[in-house]
C-alpha cells in the first residue's frame, strides 16, 4: 500500500459542482460533506463516508469433533497496520457480490443468502462509526452448517474460543469479526459453560445467565434508551464536500484546518489474495489512537457493564449505547466522565487491554485501545442520566435487534465474551 | 373547522425559494417535497409532512377496584370526521410541551417525564404513516400509577377492556390510542385471562401465550425482516416543495395532477377544550377510504397473523412489517396479493371490521377500514418472500422495540388485543 496524490486515483474523481469524491460506477462509497448541529456542542462541517449499500459480514460456524468452529479468513485490507487480519468468512459490499468491480466471485457467499442452507444464528443490521460514516449499515450474520465445506486458500476453521482468545493479541481480529462475534450467544453454538475459576468469572457467568435480576428491569433499560434518543436534539445533513468549511484540500489530503480531526487520503494497493489484485481508493486517516473502555463491577454477585448513550451524527437515530469512556483518536478527551477510571492500571482490575484495528477497508491505521476495567465496590450504582448499568444478558438481548449497541460497544462485548471462557486475564 | 385559502393561514407561510409551507416559529411541522426512487416501481415526487420533533403519546393506567383502567381524553382534532375521539392521556408535540404556541400547560405531562413517578410499562419510539410523513417518530408510553390522580374536564378513567371494546365503534378510538394500546401486554397490567369461549379465542390465547412454538423461531423472524430490509433498494430524499413535479398549487389546495394521491389543504379551527382556542393550519387530505387487513389462521392450534414487509419512503429504514393487505385511500389496489381474501364477508370469518380514523391533527378525514379475517385451513403456510406467518407473542416482543410494526399493523394489533377478551365478534 502506498500513498498517492488524488490525481493518481483511477476510477475515482472529484465530481463537478459538489466536489464529492466518488467512484465512476456510482458504487462502493463516496466522500461527501456533513453539516452537524449538535445541541450544546455547537455546529460544524466535516467530510463523511457515504456507503448506502448494505454489505454482508458473515461467519460460517460448524461443529468439529463436538467443538464449535468458525471459518475465518486471513484478509488484507489497505488501511491495516499489519497487512493480514482475521476476518469473517464473507466480508462483502453489495458492489462486491454483484461484481461491480469486475473481480472474481465472493467465496462462500451462497451460504449467506436467505432463505438458504444452514441455520441462521445471527442476522441483524448494525451501525458502524457514526463520526465517520453517514448512516452506514452492515448485515451481521452467523450461519451454522453441518456438512462438509470446501476450505479455500486463506481460510481456516478455528475453534470459536480460540478466535475470542485471539482478541487479546493487538491488531489481529478485525473489526468486522468483532462486530459479528459480539452478536453470537454462546448457547446458540452449543457451548458448555466452564466452571467459573474465580469470583470475577463467576459474576460474569451470572451476568450472561439472566437468572438473577439486574439493577434495572428490561423495560426500564428500554425506557432509559428511549429517553436518551428523545433528549438528543442534534441534526445532521449531507452537504456537498465543496461546501465543507474549515477543511482544506491539497494534492494528497483533505484535512481540518485545526489538525484535530482526521484526514482523507488516497492509496494504491497490491494484493494477490483479493478479488482484484490491484486498485486505488481513498481512505479516512484518523490522527492518533483512540480509547474505548467498559467499566464493570458486580452488583449482588452479577457483573454489570456501564454503558453510555452516545450521540454520533452519522447514526440513523443519532444515539446508540456506547462504551463507558470513549476518547477519539484526537481531541475531546477533557469532556469524558470516568476517564481516570478507564485509565486504571492495577493488574487485578484490568480485565482486558488490547489495541485493535478499525475497518482497514475504509480507514488508514485506525487504532483503538479497548479496555475492560473492573471498578471497586465503592463505585456508585447511581450514575448521570446518560449512563446505565446493564447485564451481559441484557446486552445480548438488545444486540439481536441492531441500532442499540454502537460498533465500539460491540467490540467490547466481544472482548467480554472472551473473558467468559474462564481463562486468566493476564 | 372550516376550509380556508392558504392566504388566510395565520403564522404559516410558503418560504421563499424552497416553497415549503412552514410555521413562522420553525416548529410544529412543515410541508416539504420528497423525491422517491422505488426500485421496480419507478420514481416520483410528492409533498410530505416533516415533523422532526419527537412527540409524546402517553396513557396513564391504574387499578380501580382491581380492574386496570386507563385515563382517556375526549379530544377534538381538526381533521376528525366527528369532532371528539378517545385519545391518550397526553398527546403532545415537543412544541406543545415547551409551549411554542403560547398555549396552556399540557395536562398530566409530569407523569411521563423519565425518570419520574409510576412504573413504565411501555416506552418506545414508533413510526407513523411512511407515505405521508418524513421519518416521523412518536414516543409511545404507558405509565402505571397507584395513588390518586386529579381528573380534569374531558378526561375519564375507563376500564382497559372497555377501551379495547370501543375499537369496534367506527371513528371513536383515535390512532394514537390504538398505537399505544398495541404496545401494552395484558400481563403488564395484571389482567387475568378469561377462559376461552370458542376455538378461535382459544387459538388466539395460545398465540399470545408463547408457550407453543410458532411456525418460525424468533431468530428466523428477525432474519426474514433483515433480508427484507436488505432487499429494499428504495431511496428517498427531501426536496423543496417548489421542485415537486406533477403536483400543482391553487389558492386553497396542493394536489397531484392525476388526482390519485392526496391533497394539502388549509383549515381554521375553533376549540374550547384545547391549549389554544382557535388557530389555522395545513392538513393532508387523502382521497377516499383505505383498507388494512390482517389475515389470520391457526397452525397447530396457535393463531398466526400474516404480516408483510412493506416499503414506505418516509420510514427511517424504509421497511417495516405491515398488514397482510393494505390498499391506500386511492389507487394501488390492483397490485396487492390476497385482496380478495381481505374482502371476505362470511360472518364467522370476519373477526374484526370497523372504520377508524388516522391522526386528525395532521390528516383531514383520513379513514381506514380495519379488518381481521380468518382464512380457511387450506390457505398455505408457504407464502411469497415478503410475507410471514407470526404469532401474537412474537409481535408483542417486536413492538417493544419500535421500527418493526408500522402504524397500521399496530392499529390491527390493538384490534387483535380486543378480540382476546373473549367477547363475541358479532
Amino acid at each position: 500500500m502506498t500513498r498517492i496524490p488524488f490525481s493518481q486515483l483511477s476510477g475515482w474523481r472529484f465530481v463537478a459542482e459538489s466536489g464529492n469524491l466518488a467512484h465512476d460506477s456510482g458504487r462502493f462509497f463516496s466522500v461527501e460533506g456533513l453539516h452537524v448541529e449538535a445541541d450544546g456542542l455547537g455546529s460544524w462541517h466535516q467530510p463523511v463516508l457515504n456507503q448506502p449499500e448494505i454489505g454482508i459480514l458473515g461467519i460460517l460456524v460448524r461443529d468439529v469433533n463436538g467443538v464449535p468452529h468458525a471459518l475465518m479468513q486471513a484478509k488484507m485490507e489497505p488501511g491495516n497496520v499489519n497487512n493480514l487480519q482475521l476476518s469473517p468468512t464473507v466480508q462483502a459490499t453489495r458492489s462486491n457480490h454483484t461484481r461491480a468491480h469486475r473481480g472474481s466471485n465472493t467465496r462462500y457467499l451462497e451460504y449467506f443468502r436467505r432463505p438458504g442452507p444452514g441455520r441462521t444464528l445471527v442476522d441483524a443490521l448494525q451501525s458502524e462509526q457514526g463520526a465517520w460514516f453517514w448512516q452506514k449499515r452492515n448485515r451481521n450474520m452467523v450461519v451454522q452448517v453441518t456438512g462438509d465445506v470446501p476450505v479455500h486458500d486463506n481460510y481456516r476453521w478455528l475453534p470459536l474460543w480460540q478466535v475470542r482468545r485471539l482478541l487479546r493479541v493487538d491488531n489481529l481480529v478485525n473489526m468486522d469479526t468483532r462486530s459479528v462475534l459480539a452478536c453470537l450467544p454462546a448457547a446458540a453454538v452449543g457451548e458448555r459453560d466452564q466452571p467459573p475459576a474465580d469470583p470475577f468469572t463467576a459474576a460474569l457467568h451470572r451476568s450472561y445467565g439472566g437468572l438473577r435480576p439486574g439493577l434495572h428491569a428490561m423495560g426500564d433499560v428500554l425506557s432509559w434508551f428511549t429517553e436518551a434518543k428523545t433528549r438528543c436534539e442534534w441534526t445532521a445533513r449531507p452537504i456537498p464536500l465543496a461546501n465543507v468549511r474549515q477543511w482544506s484540500r491539497t494534492d494528497d489530503e483533505i484535512a481540518d484546518d485545526g489538525g484535530e480531526r482526521f484526514r482523507i487520503v488516497a492509496v494504491r494497493v497490491r494484493a494477490d489474495s483479493r478479488e482484484v489484485s490491484n486498485w486505488t481508493q481513498p481512505l479516512l486517516a484518523p490522527r492518533g489512537q483512540g480509547l474505548a473502555a467498559f467499566l464493570v463491577r458486580p452488583f449482588d454477585g452479577v457483573l454489570h457493564v456501564l454503558v453510555r448513550a452516545r450521540s454520533e451524527p452519522g447514526l440513523l437515530e443519532l444515539v446508540e449505547m456506547g462504551p463507558t469512556v470513549r476518547l477519539p483518536a484526537a481531541g475531546g478527551a477533557a469532556s469524558e466522565p470516568y476517564a481516570a477510571e478507564a485509565a486504571a492500571t492495577p493488574p487485578g482490575r484490568v480485565r482486558f487491554d488490547a489495541v485493535l484495528s478499525e475497518e482497514g477497508g475504509r480507514f488508514h491505521h485506525a487504532l483503538t485501545r479497548y479496555r475492560v476495567i473492573e471498578v471497586t465496590d465503592d463505585f456508585p450504582a447511581d450514575v448521570p442520566d446518560d449512563f446505565l448499568w446493564v447485564t451481559a444478558h441484557q446486552l445480548m438481548r438488545l444486540v439481536r435487534h441492531g441500532r442499540y449497541l454502537n460498533v465500539e460497544a460491540r467490540s467490547l462485548l466481544a472482548c467480554l465474551h472472551g473473558l467468559r471462557d474462564g481463562l486468566p486475564s493476564e
